[in-house]
């Protein structure tokens, strides 16, 4: 019967039989130790003078799996280490099998390596206790959206990948031999979860986007994971913000609560939501940038990097939070389907979230009239025929509705402050790289 | 404040405002009766004769998106309907509100249409009680076998969908034009769901796959969501085959306490799961369907469908269970990463899940030793070098392990008995059809 590593401490006196891999040897002559790794965590294994595990344990090196039956011990008063896992105890080997050999590992799993080395080493570098924590953490993330929405009364549903036509005509878009045809890779669920509206009423979808942007970024990825939810019978675009930030208060307060330890090993403060997550228009956070931070800012379409780091640090210091709204993006600058404020129409009722400097969020209301939106589609030069499927979902009555996207890697990556976003996809895509670099 | 029409009968007398589409309109001359729908259902309201809504509501059509003031009167007891939602109450309208027209509906919402039609007018026919309730049981599905597998341990991880290369090289696949190179559709997150056992030990993906098989029979799709899991420390098949009964079981529970309407509504009896799952080899199976239907089976390499309907039949008789394991495929016919039996190399450790006469998943042990994977990637002719990254999984120490697939379309298929895994694609691809057919 396997024991955990993480139940060791509970069997002090027993013997237990543990499986996992060699992380550390230290070969001291007479003793040999070892640190085991398992799922659940770390613990220190001593081979004693006179051992007959000696033999086995001498052949093995990191990364070997093995089944180890050992007794628990507690260490010695001076050993102890209180704020280590197992820090107060030690496993006395006493048999060792090997369930699997391993060659020799190309680097200290825990050495500080470059990005490219990290990517090229994958299989191996995953395993390393910061990467698992990053993708522990992502897992989280996930699961508390869809919790969250669920308890708001949203559905699930599986948006497509494939999708007939470049739709919005925006974002560069990879193109998919499809049988005798051409079809393309989705660069958002969005109409889909338009539909969804349609039936469900509040739906969501946590869906694989691709964009061909011939960007390399630390923020962009070829392959990313989108969340997105959509909403009917709003007012406007408050009322998709209001449920924005209720999943994003349950992500942070849940991902705190489950990974205290990571973000403290990561030395990242937890993120801070304050007592609401304050709004400004793009041009009051314009406003306050010159005030604040000097230089231009009123007059541009959208926030600059560099504008959104200035936002973020002026409503953590004022407003303790690490997440600002900008509201009312230029109409033009923003997709066809994006409703305009009644008040003044070169304004649209979109808005971004951006947390830590970066924009993890896009959304707004969407237009849910057909003749509008019909015409707003000929104003933009898109031919309404590619859109017939789309447009079913107005044609047949559509309220005012809502919705937006949240970049699960541009969350997962500022969470934590990783310096690149592909450290925050499992198996990052980009234009050099699949797996391994792209070479022909 | 809005009232979901599921809490009308908590408001008997009362004044409310609900929002939703008309369902049907019946104009009686004195009376207008509508049907109204939302989110949570439906209720009848009546415009009496004088009422200030009247000529609005003369106005309206099926599908208008309406806002409806209105007062909730119980029904005379004559006119009750103690089976159906709100057959006891009638909304007596006040005002009506128009928020977005429609456009004549192309046939009656639950006319019996067929199968092209119904996906020529998605955005509309999604709509329809029976179709939405395909996916109100998928989105169950698949949050349960998340949680169930939570529940068990496994962390979630997400899977890419553009892979390097056509891996495993037997399903037909999918090219993209990837910047100035060639990539891939996944057909499977095999490769990475097992590198993440180096990491997790046990993981779990619900990922997109992609088949550009020339088929069009009821069973296929050319985009997919699979459910996926992997574990480590495996003994043999029989453990994953454990891990994935829990699932089901669960899968089954949840679902038939939260949809026992739906069951209900579709005629479907609820999906039986016995003490035990039964367990037969090819071999037993094949001769079980000889000694108990006749004609030929044994000697055959894998299951005809005929022949997955009678063990089903079988299993139903015998053990009162849906479902029923099959395991020991030839092991040539299994992938090249499957484990031979050590007792007879010619089987593998493999297995698939039949329920009700269609195999929903497949797994099975996989080779965790180095070596041994690549002589048997040599054997089949398969080009190590372009393993290199998969590979390092296994070069660094991997341990017994073993996972499986479930096909989340195909069992929603099978819960509900629907003639046609389209059905249970909320937006189905197929040689012939993206959304709109394909034409050029």
């Amino acid at each position: 019967m396997r024991t955990y590593i993480k139940d060791l401490e509970l069997k002090k006196g027993e013997e237990v039989i543990i499986k996992g891999w060699i992380d550390i040897r230290r070969d001291q002559g007479k003793l040999i130790f070892f640190d085991f790794r398992d799922m659940t965590g770390k613990v220190q294994g001593v081979v004693l003078p006179g051992s007959l595990a000696k033999e086995t344990a001498e052949k093995t090196r990191p990364e070997w799996v093995v089944e180890v039956k050992g007794k628990v011990n507690e260490r010695p008063e001076k050993n102890r280490q209180a704020d280590k896992q197992n820090g107060n105890i030690e496993l006395e080997i006493l048999e060792v099998t090997i369930l699997s050999q391993a060659q020799e590992v190309p680097f200290d799993m825990d050495a500080e390596i470059n990005l490219e080395t990290h990517f090229d080493y994958l299989p191996f570098t995953l395993r390393s206790e910061k990467t698992k924590d990053v993708f522990k953490l992502q897992a989280t993330i996930v699961e508390e959206y869809r919790e969250s929405l669920r308890r708001q009364n949203f559905t699930e549903f599986q948006a497509p990948a494939m999708v007939g036509g470049d739709a919005e005509g925006g974002a560069a878009v990879f193109k998919v031999e499809y049988f005798d045809h051409k079809a393309f890779l989705a660069t958002s669920p969005q109409f889909y979860k338009q539909i969804m509206v349609g039936a469900f009423e509040k739906a969501f979808t946590v869906a694989k986007i691709f964009r061909a942007e011939k960007s390399m970024t630390t923020r962009h990825l070829s392959e990313l994971t989108q969340m997105d939810f959509e909403m009917g019978f709003i007012k406007d675009h408050l009322d998709v913000m209001a449920v924005l930030e209720n999943v994003i208060r349950d992500v942070v307060n849940i991902s705190v609560e489950k990974h205290k330890d990571i973000f403290e090993k990561n030395a990242v403060p937890f993120p801070k939501v304050g007592k609401k997550f304050p709004i400004f228009t793009l041009l009051e956070a314009q406003e306050i940038i010159e005030k604040e931070f000097g230089g231009k800012a009123v007059g541009e379409l959208d926030m600059e990097p560099e504008h959104e780091r200035q936002i973020c640090e002026y409503a953590l210091r004022e407003f303790d939070c690490d997440f600002v709204f900008i509201t009312h993006f230029p109409t033009k600058k923003r997709a066809f389907y994006s409703y305009a404020d009644e008040t003044n129409p070169e304004l649209s009722k979109s808005f971004d979230l951006i947390f830590r400097g970066l924009e993890i969020n896009s959304g707004s209301q969407r237009i849910h009239d057909y003749n509008e939106l019909i015409a707003k589609m000929k104003s933009r030069g898109l031919d309404e025929k590619k859109f017939s499927f789309y447009l079913q979902a107005f044609k047949y009555g559509m309220p005012p509705h809502g919705g937006c996207s949240t970049g699960l890697e541009r969350l997962t990556m500022k969470m934590l402050n990783l310096p690149n976003v592909r450290y925050a996809s499992a198996f990052p895509r980009d234009m050099n790289r699949i797996d391994n670099l792209l070479s022909e």
